[in-house]
């Protein structure tokens, strides 16, 4: 495999795997766990973390620099279409006119479950105001085709909710996103251990964003490779076509169609 | 992790992933994938496969060599203990001594499942013989510690048939033998993907067996590659200890047990 | 259990299956298969059936009387909310101003899901135009509380595709919307055989509602009669309230919380 | 479906669930239950019911008198072939000769997995000696072959552990074990809710039977009507054929084969 490139909009990156920076013990933990990930797309919750609106605080961007890493502020905590455009528009100033961010409008509090409705408005308004919108969604497939229909360059269905670790729960829409999609499709969201990773980019996914799987697991750091490799596997294993399945070894065809039939 | 060694008897490996020889296109691309892989024990099926029995014949030794590889000779397409225990005989003969095998014996040749009890009146001869014994069994947690009992150094459940690639159908039997064994657990058989091998590790399982999965891939090769990198990245999420589960961030605990509970 | 009564607005049903009228053979077999799923409303298709639009053609209501049925008019093959919207006033007129009604607008022709952003928005003028709306949608858990805030008198999330018969693909999605919902919620769509219908009314839906499932069995009238107790056998389960889950008899708890922890 | 009839050797009953007596509140709780079960069949541990052994003490066949119910002595709580020859021995005598009976040797007091070497064995010494033996099985297919070619007039695999209620774990085992069976498969042990039984009626097996579903449900008389149509309405569904699964309505074939497949 010599080269596989993952586009978004006009940018390049070698590695599927983005994380987020949250909920680690501390910067250098936070570090760590980033360089054992091999990530280059690094997500920020603006509302939360520091990345100079706070002049004189420790940074973020003193242990992720913004020439080694492409930073994707991300609107974690907004419930309205407003209060996201708001945030991304003061990410923008703050990153001196960085202009990839990943829109999320949470519709409950309790689930963290998007708010499709208000999601779909504020991706109409950045695109329009000049963002290049990665878009955390439902795995509704309808609405994700309207995503990229109004610009967005990337679409980034849910595998369950956020923080469940409970992995994809759903296949079969992210199917139907995946083979629609003419943007790249990332899971964002639910993935828990290094398996989850690997199933998502044997779906075809083009990548994974996670964040809690790696920083409340026991190991970060650890994890945090478990998922590099997890998602690299996954990856070769998609471009390497696997088998077929069948029931047993002399059976003629794909068996799972037959389970419950009578 | 400074050292995860995989310990079978009194012997060491750094790879957990062990790969049969079979099925493939020719003894060039069995070299290819078996590099690829990064296994160390190589497991062969002395029926079907010339290791020197044929002389003047190509031999397998030629590419997968003895000092470089710790050969397995298998006892495929054996039906009986008698025509397993004369075959691994043989095998020993042919390898100069060589006492590390892997027993299996089947119970018919459509679905290739184990037959249970010719396997373990084999096991017992073999060990007693002074065989290093390897054994392919079915997910019977009871059945298992039979063999341990019977000093078997490794069992291998399971994880669904012979050339199936229906990945684990039961993760629950694979989990009691893991917890009741102490000798290695190796899942055999039935893994078809990347994310197959990963579950597996992460279930805590010692190490991966399988052939047709790579061999049978449409690109052998870099599905070699990517069975690397899944059992590694499952037997790192397994060493991190994952996140715990919940149905979503605000629940309390597990969700999963309550999901039908009236 | 004397008394379990599924009321939807103002009105009160003894079943809780729900059952459409297409792709039967002829109405003849359409009423035999009715009356044995033993189900109280039906729903039809405005666009294809013929309920009195065109006089002097066989009408359905000769085989399902009103006066013994719950007519359910719904707007399968509408994709606006002006459409469906449409459709069913033409509806009312058609039934002496029967108001009771099943909203679906779709998003796209192959997969039939339904486009939630006209769904919602046909909702809303149905409501107010004094419609009781029962309404089709994903298994959004935002959408369907959206849905009964606007005044749906029932929500009907999918199991799984409509025509699919692939069963319940993330009860978890359905769980979270019997968990806040203060209106019935039916599974409409993607029941494939009794055991779907079982396990949907054990997860706590109030109904469930399906077509093809019986009309393409190989023997429909059997089928309805299995959906009926697969119904009930569920409903009778869920109130009597299941055994717990345990890996093994001794064991201390629910097992499904830890299969692949670390 | 006129007659729908399981031949048990030479015995015939309309009912498919069979039932256990075991861990209810009092002989009157365990037969109402029984009456709501609709079960002909009912299974009683000789070790744990007085049946008569001590006699002046209170015995079940006073609430489930043997010319309504066709009982069946069961070996619960033995662990070798010879206690569980001699447990049925001793109920035959005391049951005036009834031969019909299950075996179950147990191999480990935690899981009660049961010990196929010692249950092969037993089997053999009770069909000699004139038993019509329905013995108790892990779902090895091989086994089952086995125990029907020593002439076990049913074989009942496991579902899952008993007492676990975890439902059918791996139904691509009871498929092959029914699809080579000539005798009845009876499902044994596992089942926890209404579904379950459904399932396992679709899968083609002829019965099932339970104890701990319906006598530690929260209502075990209205659970135990639960389960009579969950049994029903699987049998009622399998022959009447299901639909199709498609992963969309317009879908050419079966979903299910393609899920990971690159």
């Amino acid at each position: 495999m010599s080269k596989d490139i993952l586009k978004i909009g006009a940018r390049e990156f070698s590695s599927r795997l983005l994380v987020g920076t949250g909920k680690y013990r501390d910067f250098d933990e936070t570090r760590e766990a980033v360089e054992a990930s091999g990530a280059e797309i690094i997500t920020v919750a603006i509302r939360r973390t520091n990345i100079g609106q706070e002049p004189g605080q420790p940074s973020l961007l003193d242990v992720l620099p913004p020439d080694r890493y492409t930073l994707l502020p991300n609107t974690a905590g907004c419930y309205t279409a407003d209060d996201a455009v708001r945030t991304l528009r003061l990410a923008r100033e703050l990153l001196d006119g960085h202009n990839l961010v990943k829109l999320e409008v949470l519709g409950d509090a309790d689930t963290l479950f998007p708010d499709m409705t208000q999601t779909l408005a504020a991706a109409e308004t950045l695109v329009k105001d000049g963002f290049d919108v990665m878009v955390y969604c439902s795995d509704d497939p309808i609405m994700a085709k309207r995503l990229e229909e109004v610009g967005c360059v990337a679409v980034m269905p849910l595998a369950s909710l956020i923080g469940s670790g409970m992995g994809i729960l759903n296949p079969w829409n992210l199917r139907l996103i995946i083979d629609n999609a003419r943007v790249p499709v990332i899971v964002d969201a639910g993935v828990g251990t290094a398996s989850d990773a690997a199933i998502a980019m044997e779906l075809g996914c083009d990548g994974v964003l996670m964040n809690t799987a790696i920083a409340r697991a026991q190991n970060p750091v650890l994890m945090a490779s478990a998922m590099k490799k997890g998602v690299e596997a996954g990856r070769e294993a998609f471009l390497a076509g696997r088998m077929p399945r069948k029931l047993y070894s002399g059976a003629p065809s794909s068996p799972t169609s037959g389970l419950i039939t009578g």
